[in-house]
């Protein structure tokens, strides 16, 4: 059996699963992360040492620890270079779930793991060049080329939030301007709708919401874009064009057989992604998306942890 | 020995190569675009006929001929599919070159094999990820990953050219906005400084091509820039900011170990490289840069023959 784990900003997600990819028990706990990554890597060990004597196993049962975690992973040496949401730097987790465990143990970034988890357990291996897109507060990517995960030269390749949309667009997190993510992240719509209702905007949003900015998110975004809210339909119009526009590039470039598309936004919209393709459609090389498959992720958060157990390490 | 043969929409270039990969001879011919699909077809033979004759050679001593073409390429019929600037549909050019010859024939798209040529014989196969962009009239791109010619599903991937820089940009030959290309190509850059002369602006550049808008290219456009002629300053920053974009986008996406530039408007320019690669910086991951290296295509027009000739049918 393996290990797999979902270390994230404000959750760690732990799973013991067989060797032929199910999970059969799951813990999820609070991050730790005031404690810094000390405290993080001392509730890994907890989690795994609680879940081998619940299961009534012991490390030599256990072939491996896959561990996911958003930032950028060194895999030569299995650490973490940097991780944005838990503020690492050159974190050394591999050897020290190692020595603390015994367990031969891997570090993926979370979305490749996601990635590959889908690709592998949830399509069954069904497509050899398959882009991953995941869209939540921000927006992750994963690329599957030719039958492998793909991680670029050093190991940060399929950074597509972080490709750019528009050189001189809306201002990113990462620092750059016009990133996909600045137009298509999550938490960057919600927060041009409310800053547009803390300006005074009034319409069928500020009903929904029942006037507290705070309550907007995408899913009542859309909402009211159906009830014709003049601002929602201006701004989801945006994401629709950009989106689009962002799928048509990764289309021509990768000319993949899969687009998996998975994430909070994803699921909490109905008519988003459908919006966006007509966009991508339109725009991409007719050859580019000949025989394209649009799927949405079929495994929820069990992809990350199936990911990171069995993600090869090439 | 080998063939190799690079149809372009003006002239057709021919050469013979030993299994080194030396261009022994050379031939380059104007191409007879204006008698269509059968008349290059024809055009092929009496080349490869004429080149074995001058060799004192026989088909049986050609163990192949490979033959680069712009546009969409079938790999699994050796169809062209489309090629935009010869203006072909479903043309059958291997089933016609192996009947009229006796020899295999491998058709690619001429910027994948202008890739692979500067690769494996420009850089001796020495970085395993590798983005090639030629920035002519338009824009190509080529990709190399984990030490293969990447063409994705259907034989398109690369099509860097037409990724999208802004969505809302201006508009492209191939129907869209904000292409790659429509920024940075060539063509699209003169275009528009001829229209501003056209328009009545008069400045340094109006002296350097003295009146004669037709006589504007892109080193011109340098040229005024370096001399703080306005319309050129402005013209110039936004290609380099684009440009720059663009390259953030495919470094952070591919993560590559090796970019390499050719084309006529990096052989024609002195800076526009460099100061593109400042952007780049300027705006890429730390880690999707690091280790990365910048280099000059080193084969010129030899590199497409060499890789037509080469390219593995993986």
């Amino acid at each position: 059996m393996r290990i797999g784990i979902d270390i994230g900003g404000t959750k760690i997600a732990v799973g013991l699963i067989s060797e032929s990819g199910q999970v059969t028990k799951r813990r999820k706990v609070k991050t730790d992360a005031h404690k810094g990554y000390p405290g993080v890597r001392d509730q890994i060990r907890g989690l795994v040492a609680a879940l081998l004597s619940e299961a009534g196993a012991g490390a030599t049962d256990v072939g491996r620890i896959g561990i996911a975690c958003a930032g950028q992973i060194d895999h030569a040496t299995g650490k973490i270079l940097f991780s944005p949401n838990l503020n690492w730097t050159d974190a050394p987790l591999k050897h020290d779930v190692e020595e603390a465990t015994g367990i031969q143990t891997f570090i993926e970034n979370d979305v490749n793991a996601g990635t590959y988890g889908e690709w592998r357990f949830g399509f069954h291996r069904e497509a050899s060049n398959v882009v991953g897109i995941f869209i939540g507060t921000g927006v992750g990517g994963g690329l599957i080329l030719n039958g492998r995960l793909f991680r670029g030269s050093h190991g940060v390749g399929g950074e597509l939030g972080h490709t750019t949309l528009n050189p001189f667009g809306y201002q990113c997190r990462c620092g750059n301007r016009g990133c996909f993510e600045a137009y298509c992240g999550g938490s960057y719509i919600e927060e041009r709708v409310r800053q547009r209702l803390m300006q005074g905007y009034r319409g069928k949003l500020w009903d929904i919401v029942e006037g507290r900015a705070g309550s907007v998110h995408v899913g009542r975004i859309e909402e009211a874009y159906l009830l014709g809210d003049d601002l929602c339909t201006e701004i989801w119009g945006e994401v629709v064009e950009y989106l689009g526009a962002g799928l048509q590039s990764v289309a021509n470039l990768i000319n993949p057989d899969l687009i998996i598309f998975g994430g909070g936004v994803v699921k909490g919209t109905q008519r988003l992604i459908d919006e966006a393709l007509l966009v991508m459609k339109r725009r991409a090389m007719r050859a580019s998306i000949a025989g394209l498959k649009i799927e949405r992720a079929r495994l929820g958060d069990d992809a990350t942890l199936l990911g990171a157990a069995f993600v090869k390490d090439e």
